[in-house]
This record gives structure tokens, sequence and C-alpha cells, in this order.
């Protein structure tokens, strides 16, 4: 993995994921769009498999990275085609932008990051009267290069099913056989998924959010107050989308937010989304009482022409639920939301977000920035699970949902927290009715609050059920939640985690073609093929560390056994021996096709002794009068 | 944390949990029976926290530990009492029990590991004609020390919580607000629940493992062909049952495999289970073939005599189901399954399990051991779950169970593996249909292949799932599955991310008294109790570890704030203020009773809002004649 450090030593890992290569396979379409994947080689004359790719140029070796310069703008020349953008003077770059005091006096607080070099001065916005949200195009049935780029995309892996029935629960998503551009158009006009790229943002590879893609997973970097810098921002984004994260929020709270983001959106092949308010919240100096309109608009405004993505946008926190939340154990966990619930206590007076959510909308509008509606009012531990104030914020949510439908600006909406397992299908159901299948985005849930230090796993397990259930994007938790921020080594455990969460749901779910890659790794490990079974797997680094631990030889890694078991008890080893064994016996005319007809009636008759078996001990305990404790000679 | 070194160089680890201490309770009876348990500690009033504790005199400062001599024998004056027991002279020590060629010629394997010196001479066995499992007791309506000890131990915390509504959905389960003495025989009596405990295994708290009581975790451990010794085995025992492991499966399969139980069981105070086909194998020199009933009958006299509680028999691999594991991605994947798979092969003839199995059960009632009907067909990937193979196994399993119980001999059943999670629940069902509800024991189940070296979560996610449909007992996957042998470190991720499943499932199962830890622990969170909050945790020492990590201050653990959003941004000091703020509000006639009122009215009208925008959007989508695509003048 080479390391290229510029000036502002700001290294980045690079170089292909082991054992893989970049592949870019045209559309079907002929038009040239070429999406970029994974190719896994294998040995002993496999098919590679080709696995969904999210880490951008970054992992190809023909690419060369300069976070100076920021990507190549692969979307710049389809948002100029379609002649509804014009170019104009950004806005001016304010202290407090970068949590300078007003008017730049006082201390430096910049961190001495210098500003991005190669800083957009004339961005793109929608002509007047013009609407560039990738919705509206599709409700005019025009199908995009972005539409295209995320058809083949979703393709992945579905030519090697072809016919294969899958088999799946999926709670009524409606996930085609094959993904077409007309599906992608379809799916994006009535508010199923979105695909979140501001026009601004051109590096950006197309990708889709809706409960009939695959489920996608979301990494949350950013600096705060008491920690963290630029370099170490950008080093996190590069590589959390390495292993797997298909959009990353920048949660900067600290100094030199405007700076930090401008770095991450320059150098990001996916969507960024970030929560405007708290920078807002910055701007006046920290004080909730004395957020404006005015401030929080000029902030929406600003991060629209870097290129920011999705907004996450609490305008659900509305005052007359604030003290439903008051009553909680645990209150108001959501920055954002105890932000606003401050704000309209403060002043008694209804959310300015909420009063001014049709003022946001047309900016939304104006750059293709997608809604991630906020759910500021969601639990913070399993007692306050699904409670009055969680639903209530969710019913303004889809209001709110509706709303920005009406002017074609997509949103997804977030969803918990903490939530016991026997509640979280109650929010996607709820989420879906009132919504109206708008995607959702959840954190999680955590299933229990005992396990700080471990909630990426607490959290895992309620994204995978709730990812099985319909979610579109699960927001990753990473060992230090409630405990500190995350250094490199947590976001990787963290992306690894909520990607195989977010596999386990697709499988569940039947997409098509999710099981590939689990049977040619289950093939690979049945045949010893060591390197093929790390190769495959989410993070084959640290499969083949853990396997090295034990037997380190090289030979071991071609041995047809493990230390597991050792060579003499090897099962896979004495079960291929079953196997050869059990293939020879089919070629006579008796053996075993003969105790194979057998092996069903054995089971048949194993099962009717089983179930008369429990019908006597039943019988037994009602002819007792449901006594259970008998005289031994009465008990059989 | 004191180390306790023998000459044998075996160091365990000692001392109390941080935070907490141990406690003896006296059962309600009256009975004098002392039940272990461990009470955490709070700061600012706040009432301690009892929780279950499977640690045993280990984690008791006034206990002396002493590995050479092994733990007091808590249950043997229970035992003798009961008058139907005898002592009689052990079966003798033979080389190939610790892996010696037969003869004791040949090179020397015990690993120069002396025999426990405190060995016990004259075992105990039932007298002719009597039967010394706890069903048979229940069945008979007497209430043993052992259920009593059950009883007190599973009601921990139901006294905090008498009276408070439980939410939950317990697929069926009967879980009483209260558990008595009675419910405890009559769970056993009915083959809900199990309480292992061989007789030769005095050293051991009893426990039970059944639907109706807490979900419970088993750890693996055991030497291996190709590495670890008995110390590191004790070691991984004690460490094992800290954090949290129920009961403990010795799978050696090295040499001295006799020697090391010897030293594991006598200084165990959890169940020890095994696998006795491992042993048996290394006796006829590793070769399935030579395997013969002598060899396997004398295995479980030398391991009844040892104490062992709980045997896993591969009893339902039968000759005609192995052709159909023959056809699998990955065939056989139990050991034990592909050794008598072989064996069947081999001979053509049935497998000597089943047709001996009630020899078999004679020596289970002769010493206690609860059968845990093994799954030797179980699914080794995604691929094969379900299958004929799998479900053919578990009707004769069902058919065993209940010949079984005729003998009033105590039985669980072994379950899967790799299974998708829209699979898992039919693993669930048909167990609980053709076992008669006997305890279910299940590994994982993973819910994805594509995660080696995550095996631990792939298989948590399965875990929570299972035990919340009503498995018992989860044995724990620890991230080295799949690629090696778990170290120290692997053991005890291994044993939390099993508790955190175990526990998530009780939260959703409603058991009364699971979320007391939750709400102590989310309480003291918010209001900033750090320690609190790392001394409820499942692992103390890793959660503030990692607060550490960002905020090393010692100030940092007592100030109302964390890392993730610094003192200015907290949203729990935010919405502390909040609450404040409307609790002074509520003081008010108008004020926030009235807005309180507001906000249900508020959410309803932005319900009805949602599902009417939901009905537009669907109307429009059908007169439209379905299609997504229109001129923009038509959509609103």
């Amino acid at each position: 993995m080479a390391d290229i450090n510029s000036p502002l030593e700001i290294g980045v890992t690079t170089g292909p994921i082991r054992g893989s290569k970049k592949v870019h396979v045209g559309a079907k379409s002929g038009s040239g769009i070429q999406v970029a994947m994974r190719e896994i080689q294998l040995e002993g004359g496999e098919d590679p498999v080709r696995v969904y790719d999210t880490s951008g140029p970054y992992t190809d070796p023909e690419a060369t990275i300069d976070i100076q310069a920021g990507l190549p703008q692969l979307r710049r020349e389809w948002i100029m085609a379609r002649g509804d953008v014009e170019e104009y003077d950004a806005r001016e770059v304010k202290p407090e932008d970068n949590g300078q005091p007003q008017g730049g006096s006082g201390p430096d607080r910049s961190g001495g990051v210098p500003a991005f070099q190669n800083v957009v001065k004339r961005p793109l916005r929608a002509k007047p009267g013009k609407n560039v949200s990738q919705m509206h195009y599709a409700r005019q049935g025009i199908i995009t290069p972005e539409m295209e780029y995320v058809a083949e995309r979703e393709n992945l892996g579905r030519d090697y099913i072809r016919g294969k029935i899958v088999e799946g629960e999926s709670w009524g998503a409606e996930i085609p056989e094959y993904v077409t551009p007309e599906f992608v158009r379809d799916e994006l006009a009535r508010g199923r998924a979105i695909i979140p790229n501001n026009i601004n943002h051109p590096e950006s590879e197309p990708m889709a959010i809706g409960r009939n893609f695959l489920v996608k997973i979301n990494a949350n970097i950013g600096n705060s107050a008491v920690a963290s810098d630029v370099a170490s921002e950008v080093d996190k984004m590069v590589w959390s989308i390495r292993w797997g994260a298909d959009t990353v929020m920048d949660l900067s709270t600290g100094r030199n937010i405007h700076d930090t983001r401008e770095w991450i959106i320059r150098n990001s092949p996916v969507p960024i989304g970030t929560v405007p308010i708290y920078q807002a919240l910055e701007k006046v100096g920290g004080v909730a009482e004395d957020l404006t309109w005015e401030v929080f608009r000029d902030t929406l405004i600003e991060q629209a022409e870097q290129g920011v993505d999705y907004f996450t946008i609490h305008a659900g926190v509305r005052l007359p639920y604030v003290p439903m939340a008051a009553k909680r154990v645990t209150g108001i966990v959501s920055r954002g939301g105890s932000i606003m619930a401050k704000w309209c206590l403060a002043h008694h007076k209804e959310s300015f977000l909420y009063e001014h959510f049709d003022d946001i909308t047309e900016i939304m509008k104006t750059y293709d920035i997608a809604y991630s509606l906020g759910d500021g009012l969601r639990p913070g531990s399993i007692a306050d699970a699904n409670d009055e104030a969680q639903f209530s914020e969710l019913y303004t949510l889809g209001e709110l949902t509706h709303r920005a439908w009406k002017d074609d600006v997509q949103v997804m909406i977030e969803g918990p927290g903490h939530v016991p397992m026997h509640k979280i299908k109650e929010n996607m159901t709820k989420q879906l009715e009132v919504c109206g299948e708008a995607p959702f985005y959840t954190l999680g849930p955590l299933v229990t609050d005992i396990a700080p230090g471990y909630d990426h796993i607490t959290s895992g397990i309620g994204a995978a059920q709730i990812g099985w259930y319909g979610t579109a994007m699960l927001c990753y938790v990473t060992p230090k939640e409630h405990l500190g921020l995350p250094d490199r080594d947590d976001v990787k455990v963290g992306v690894v985690t909520y990607k195989l969460a977010a596999h386990a749901a697709d499988l569940a779910k039947g997409h098509p073609a999710a099981q590939v890659r689990d049977d040619a790794l289950s093939k690979a490990r049945f045949e010893f093929r060591w390197r093929d079974q790390f190769n495959l797997s989410l993070d084959p680094d640290t499969a083949e560390e853990f396997h090295d631990q034990t037997l380190p030889a090289e030979g071991a890694k071609t041995a047809h056994f493990c230390s597991m078991c050792g060579p003499k008890f090897c099962s896979m080893k004495i079960s291929q021996e079953v196997r050869d064994f059990a293939s020879k016996q089919n070629q006579s005319p008796e053996g075993f096709i003969a105790s194979e007809k057998l092996g069903a009636d054995t089971a048949e008759a194993s099962k009717q002794a089983a179930l008369k078996g429990m019908e006597e001990m039943s019988k037994l305990y009602k002819e007792k009068g449901e006594q259970l404790y008998l005289p031994e000679d009465e008990v059989g």
C-alpha cells in the first residue's frame, strides 16, 4: 500500500485491495459510461468474482492521486450537457466559516490548515425556474447518465445467477431480477430511491439509496472541538471508502470546518452528507438561542456551493414535542435535535427549520441536494424506544417528505437509535407508511445499552435486522460509540461490521446476486484455497493475519487442513473423502441411490416418532391432571 | 488482578471485576443455600445493581484459590444426602487416555503435564436400579437443592421490577414473573429445561438451560493437535467464566486429553461439556473406521467418572443421510459428524451411536449427564442452510429426545451453523415441534459467509435472533473462527459478544428483569456518571480504556461532556437544560401542559398529512396509467 504525501502531509492509503483489481464496465446502453468495479481473482481456474466498489480511484494503480488537486470531475460533462445550470461567483468565505470569531479578531482557531488550493470559485446552480434534482428528471421520463451508472453498478453479479431461483423474505420490497435504467428512473420518480449528488460535487460516482437496491452503509468522520485535524479526516474518508463506506458524513464541530470540508469533498468519490446546524451553531458562538434563519440559510448556501450531497435537517423537532422528550430516561441524544429543542424553548416558538421548510427546499432543488430528514428525537436508550416523542417526530417527517416531493426534491428519513429487537419492525412499518416508502436511513439500532466498547456489535445486530425489513442505508457505529472519537482502526472495524450486516440483509431480502460471494468463499473454504478465502472476505488482511497467528508457515496456506482440528481431524477433509466414497457408491444400482431413498423414509419415520413422543408426553401430562411429579412407575 | 501461580505455572486471573463485589444471597426457602451473585456499586446514592455471576470463587477475595487442589465441593453434601449413590474404584487411567500409543510404547506425547494430584480415585455412581438425574427427581415431585439454587439465581433483578409492565415478544415461551423452585422442577420434569451437573462434578454451581430462563452462553476451549497446552486451557476456562460463560466445552483433540480435562473440571464452577468421540478417535489412532462401540463406551465411562456434565453425541448422523450431505457446497463441517459419516460409509452400517443409544442413556442416568444431541449435519455455508440433510438429522434427534426422556435423562439439542436471517426462524420452529421443546443450543448461526475475522459478529447477529425466538443456550464464536485457534483475547471478545447477544434476546423476549441493567447504565450515561457507565457495562476495562484514549484526564471522568461533542455541543447536557426548562414551564397552567396536549394533535395532524400525501402520490401514479415520467406541469 503506497502512501502519497502532500506538502500538507495528508497521507492516504492507495493501491488495490489484495487479490483484486479495478475494472471498468461499459454500460449496456453503449452510452460509453464506464462503471468502476472490483474484481477478485481466484485460483484453481475459478471465475473471478466482481464486487461493488466504493473506493474510487484510490485503488486504481492507473490513477494519479493528488490530494492537492482533488479527484477528476467524472460528472461535470453530464451536468453541463443538460443545459439547465449556470456558473456564478461563489459566496465569500467568512472568518466564522472556519470558526474564527466574527470579524477575524481574537485568537486564530484555524489550526494552521491552509484553504484547499483548487477551490471552486465559480460554483454551479440551477438557472432561474429550473430544478436540477434527479427526481425531477426522473419524473419527466429522462434517464440521466447518473441513472445509467447506478443501474450498471447495481446489476453486479446478476449475470452469474440468471435463472437461478433466489429465496428470501423481502417484506414487500420489489427487487428486480435485473436492474434497468428505466427501473432506476421509476424508483427515483416515486421517491422510493435517491441518488445524492450535488451538481457542485462532480467528483462523485453515482450511487442509489433505496430499499429495492443493495443496502448501503454510511461512515461518519469529522473533527471535534476537542480532537482531530483535517489531514486525519481526509485520511479517514479515503480509508472508510476503501473498506466499503457508500457515503460519508462530515460531522465536524471544531475549528476550520469550512476548509476541512473542502478538502474532503474535492477528494471524495462518494456522496458527502453534513448536519449544517453544527456549523451554524459555531457561527453564533455555540449559543443555540442565538441561531437565526438567516445564519442557517447562509450556511446552507455555503455548503451547497462546496458540493455537499445531502443535508441532515432536523425540521421534525417541533415545539410541542419537546416536553415529551423531557420525560425520557435519556432525553434528547441527537445533537441537532437538542440544539433545536433548546432554541424552541428559549423563544417558545415553532422551529425555524419547520417554518422555513419550503425555503430550504428551494435551495435543495437549485443544487440537487437530498434531504436527510433528521430524527432529532430518536431514543437514546432501550427505555425510550418507540415512544410518543419519537413517533410524533416521524409523523412530521412524513408530512415534510410529501412537501419536498411536491417540488421534486429527493428525500431520505433518518431513524433510531436504541431499540430492543421486538420493537425494530414497528419502526420500519411506520416509516414506510407515513413517509411513502422514502428511503429509511438508520443509526444501528442498538439492541441493548449494556455493552459500551462493543456498540458496533450491539448496533450491527439491529442494523442487519432493520436492513432486512427495508432500511436502505445503515449508518455505522464504531467500537468507540458513547466513549470517544474513532481512530483509523475503529473506522475500519465499524465499516466492515456494517458491510457484513448490510450483506446479511441483502441475503435475507433475497437479493438475486448477493449469495454469489458467499458461495465462492465457502467453496474456496471447502477446497482449502486459503488465499481465495482471504481475498473473498470483506477484510482480507485481517483474515490472513488471524490465520497466520496459529499457522504462520507459508505452506499452511496450501495445506489441506487448518489449526482448528489439525490434519487428522479435519472435518472438511473427512467430508471430502465421504463425498468421493458416496459418489463411487452412487455408480452402483444399490448402495447410495437406494439408501438415499431410504433416507427420506427414515427421516419421515423419525419425525413421526418424535411427534408421537411429544404427544404422549403432553397426553400423560394432561391425564395426570397436569401434575408433573408422578410416582416413578407411572412415567414410562 | 492478582495472579496465582502453581508449581505447574498455571496462572489464572482472580479478584473482583472492577466496581463490583461478590455477594451470597440466601434462598427464600430458608434452606440455608447461598447463591453467589455480583453486585455493582454505583455513585450518587444509586442502588447497587445485582447481576448474574458465572465467575465462581475466582472473583471472591474471601476465597482461597488453589489450582492444585481444585475448588470446594459445593454440591457433595446435597448429592450424598439423597442416598442413591455409591462410591466405587475408578477405572484405571490408560496410556491411550492421554494420547499415548497403546501399551505406552513409542514417543511420549504427554507434553510433560503431570496428572492432577487431587484426582478422584473413588467416583460416585447411582446405586443399582437408581436414576440420579435432576429430571428424574423432578418427575417425582422432588425439589433438589440444585433446583432451589437455580430459582434464586434466575430471579435476579425481579425484585426491582415488581408490578412494572414488561413488554416483549416471547414467541410462545412462558417466562414467569417470579421463578419458584416449583417452576424449575416443572420445567425439568417436562424436559423444557436441564440442569447439567454430573454427580462427579460437585464443584459446579447449579444453572439451568431452558427457553423460560435467562439465555445462556457456552465458551469452547481445548488444545489441538497443533497447539496449546493444559496451563493455557485452564487459564482460558477461568478467563471465559470471568466474562460470563455459563458453561464451557473442552474440545481437546491433542495429546494429554485425559489430564487436561481433569485439571479443567476440578477447577470449574460451571458445567463442562465434551464431545467424547474426539477422544475415542484419538484412542484408535485417528482412524474413524477403527472406532468401536467398546472403545466409545469405555471413553464415556472415563469421562463420566471425571465429572463431565454433558456429552455431545452425534447419534443423528445416520447412514441414509450421508449421501444427502455429500451433495452440499461444504459437505459435513461438524468434526463429530464427519467422523461418524466416515464410519458409516466404511462399514456401510448404521451408526453405532444410534444403535447403542439406549446403552448410552443407561450411562447418562447413572451419573446425571445431560445429552447434547449433536448436529453433525449442520450447514457449513449459507448455501447449505435448512437442507434435507440438516432437517433429516433434526427429526432423528427429536426421536432420540423422546427415547431419552422415557428414562428421565436430560436432553438439549444442538443447532446450526450458517443460516441466512430469513431461514433462522424455521430452525427454531421445527426444533420446538419435533423435540418437544427440549432446550435448543445453537452455534451462531452465522448470517453470512463473507466475513472471516469477524465471525463473532456474523454469528452474534444470528445468535441474538435465534435466542429471541427461543434458543436456550448460544455457543460462542470467536474472531478466529474458520482461521485459527482463539487466544485469551479472542475468548474474551467471543464471550462478551455472546453475552450481549443473549441479553438482547432476553430483552426482546420480555424477560421481566433484563432491562434493569440497561436502564441503570443509560441513567448513568445521561447523568455523566462515567465510572458507573463503565462498571455497569459487560466489559468495564475496555469501556474505560476507550474513553481514556480520547480524554485521558482523570477529570474527564466527572466531566459533564465527552469527546464526541465537547462541552459546548453536548446533546445530553443541552437536553438536561431542556428538561429543567420544560419542568419549570409545567408549573404554569399554560405553557407546556398546553403544548403537550397540542403535541398529540400536531403529531396526529402530521400523520394525516403524511398519509394523505402518500395517497395523492399513488393516486397520481395510477391516474397517469402508472407512468412516472410526466410533463412537469402535471406533477404538483
